[in-house]
């Protein structure tokens, strides 16, 4: 019998793998693909790479801005594909060594929970019993795939895509349709229009980037406006059929004709097949819900990322995979949403943490907002030429500690964990002055936004 | 009589007249040539435009392995000199723009200390008298040009450089030398070997980069070796001709050829001619004495940035400026150096903040170090085909607080300021941990390379 079981090999999975086996926890892990789950093979880091080349073929296309002159640049799709192969295979592998490394077994087959066993859990793989002191579920989640008429076929005859088939195209679609213009749908529109797609998104609501800071997302949709991304808001999609997805908008019919379609309008829980019925675990509209130790409703069951429908974000999935190793091992901790950072990888980058002004509104939390043009960070001016962007902060008005952080810009990716630690740390404005930012980072448009307060 | 007399308009200047200003302090500075200083007219700022068409350069001549062709690809010398000129005017009158928003008289002149007057202090400029109650001196530093046989001549016919001619050669020399491998010396190797001139570093120690992590350093070296540059470690420069240097290594003679050579070895605090001797402020061979309030010897008379000949960064003169205000003010504040982060903006690029495990051992600290490869960090593989790089922390072996953390790899000068805050909030491994780092980004190697420490 394993001291813990898990199903699910995704970073959810994985990571809860990983720290269970340094901790001498005896862990088995079933992952029915590859390690790494959708982020590592369908998601974040394919659309990484892909993302990357887009980055240099711009340069290569618009250096003359700095001086540098290149002649007949061009993006060869099928190399990028070929290149995304050996990132995600050299990852993958580096995930199976983790899992050597921490003593994990790995069962690569789709494992199915029997029920409880004297002092613990059955699961069923491949015809085989396992048995488990705790179960730890980390299935993650698939592509929304709404009751549309036509979209199943589309799928099926392999002109609307998912998530998976946008990433491995063989060749740039003429006329590219993106179905939900959030995160996903956001940041394959940056690689086609850039690759060369005639792009357009159709979105139901009025505005894309789903919770993202609104004056933040309309600013980001100006910019792929730039790119000749087209945008249909407030457009519900009634009906596809090869080459034309039929919508309604302001009550008037709509027709988008396209090549292929990329159906991005989120993504459910994985929470049928697996067996839960058999423990009665307790699951809502969203997922499997647990308590803030990622418990579930059956004692020593726990259940931790996208399976969970709460955040679907890697990231926040590491976390709550080290709270629910923690509670196993009896260590305090418990999950905490409200430093959770959020990036759209596009060029201009697309970062946040915490509470966005639209959110502070809705939970009626007293606050006060200022904010700044990029252009005040001597690096950006000298790196983006006729470029712009902003950072907003959020300040607790009574308290004054510092509640969000919002940035449009280069590099905001890779500023956000600073911001996600002022908050995580409760700094306030006052405290969060004396950090010393290096001169001259895009990073020190944190500290000029903050001096923007009257704090005194 | 005003409140305060500023000396100097570089970041040490600006940033505290800006302060002050907001404050409600009357205040004068002065400046003699641009506002900006060094840093903003011959130093981080426009190198920092160089660099970046340096950068843009390489991806054109090496896009290939993202996908991307390109052919002819050329760097215009002459046009990444015009735009740098554009960057730094748009951001010198960014400064005057603050100085007239925070109501500070701003006189660009030369000024120097008269002596006391009745509740204060009197300077004289262009003949004028201007009186205030109290002084904060901001007057940078120079180049250090050494007595060594040729060199003064050799900057008056224009074939030896500084930092401010090498930032405005009107063509890009064939064989170009640096005397210093410190930061200067390493980004303006960088931007000319990737520009096309063969260079030789000429460095007295045994390593380049100065107080840079040693292992850090090594790997620069070796990066920079790829590029063609050449590196002369423990030489000793003997005297400058036109065309060749001649140099001693391990008691033998040895000559460099060249056609434009930079002097970066260093720079001293501007204390002369400013009449600090009317006042007796003390000085040592460093430059103006400070405490950790930046109060000189004198009452009411303060130093910040480079004079004080401390850590030669504008964002420590900008810190250092804000505690001296403070003081002013009559708010607790102090100057603390063990969270002050700096950069090297080459490519890759070194990024630290707090000792390195050279001072630690100088200083007799108890210390534990984790490292790892940056190829621990998706987003680092998807992004540098080929690539390495380092993640290095230093933790008190008992207290468990990060004491230090040393990156060479992409973003690395982005990530840094977010390692800088856990220093200063002295966060042990067990805090640090429960932020969470977005994924896929490189600034999760800082979190990685957190869990390679033991502490449960």
């Amino acid at each position: 019998m394993y001291d813990l079981i898990i199903l699910g090999g995704g970073p959810a999975g994985y990571l809860a793998a990983e720290r269970a086996g340094h901790a001498k926890l005896s862990t088995c892990l079933f992952e029915m693909n590859a390690l790494g789950g959708v982020c590592l093979n369908e998601g974040c880091i394919p659309s990484k790479a892909l993302l990357y080349s887009a980055k240099v073929y711009d340069y290569a296309l618009h250096g003359e801005k700095y001086g540098v002159k290149a002649e007949n640049a061009s993006l060869d799709h099928k190399a990028v594909v070929a290149r995304r192969g050996k990132v995600v295979r050299t990852l993958v592998s580096g995930v199976g060594a983790k899992m050597k490394g921490a003593g994990v077994t790995v069962v690569k087959e789709r494992a199915s929970i029997v029920g409880r066993v004297e002092g613990g859990y059955e699961v069923e793989a491949a015809g085989q019993k396992y048995q488990a002191k705790r179960l730890l579920i980390a299935t993650g989640s698939s592509p929304s795939l709404p009751p549309i008429p036509g979209l199943k076929e589309g799928i099926e005859a392999g002109y609307l895509l998912t998530n998976r088939e946008v990433l491995t195209l063989d060749a740039v679609p003429e006329r590219l349709a993106i179905i939900g213009g959030g995160v996903i749908g956001l940041e394959m529109a940056a690689y086609y229009a850039t690759a060369g797609s005639k792009v357009t998104v159709i979105e139901m609501l009025d505005h894309i980037a789903g919770a993202t800071d609104r004056e933040i997302s309309t600013m980001l949709q100006k910019e792929y406006e730039k790119k000749g991304v087209t945008f249909l808001l407030s457009t519900k999609v009634v009906s596809i059929a090869e080459g034309k997805i039929a919508c309604e908008a302001g009550g008037k019919p709509l027709e988008v004709p396209f090549d292929k379609a990329l159906v991005s309008i989120g993504r459910r829980a994985n929470i049928k097949g697996i067996g839960l019925e058999n423990l009665g675990v307790v699951t809502d509209r969203a997922g499997i819900v647990t308590d803030n130790c990622m418990r579930t409703s059956v004692e020593n069951v726990y259940a931790t990322g996208d399976v969970t429908g709460r955040y679907m974000l890697a990231h926040t999935a590491y976390r709550e995979s080290e709270v629910a190793i923690n509670t196993i091992l009896g260590k305090a901790d418990r999950m905490r949403y409200n430093a959770n950072p959020s990036v759209i990888y596009t060029q201009p980058e697309v970062a946040s943490v915490g509470l966005s002004e639209e959110a502070a509104k809705d939970a009626g939390i007293d606050y006060e907002v200022k904010k700044l043009s990029m252009r005040y960070a001597g690096r950006f001016v000298a790196e983006n030429e006729g470029g712009d962007g902003i950072c907003k902060i959020l300040v607790d008005k009574k308290h004054r500690n510092i509640l969000g952080v919002h940035m449009l810009g280069s590099y905001s990716s890779e500023i956000i964990w600073g911001a996600a630690e002022m908050i995580e740390n409760e700094l306030r404005v006052t405290d969060a002055r004396e950090i010393i930012f290096p001169h001259p980072t895009v990073s020190e448009i944190i500290r000029e936004t903050l001096w923007e307060f009257d704090d005194k």
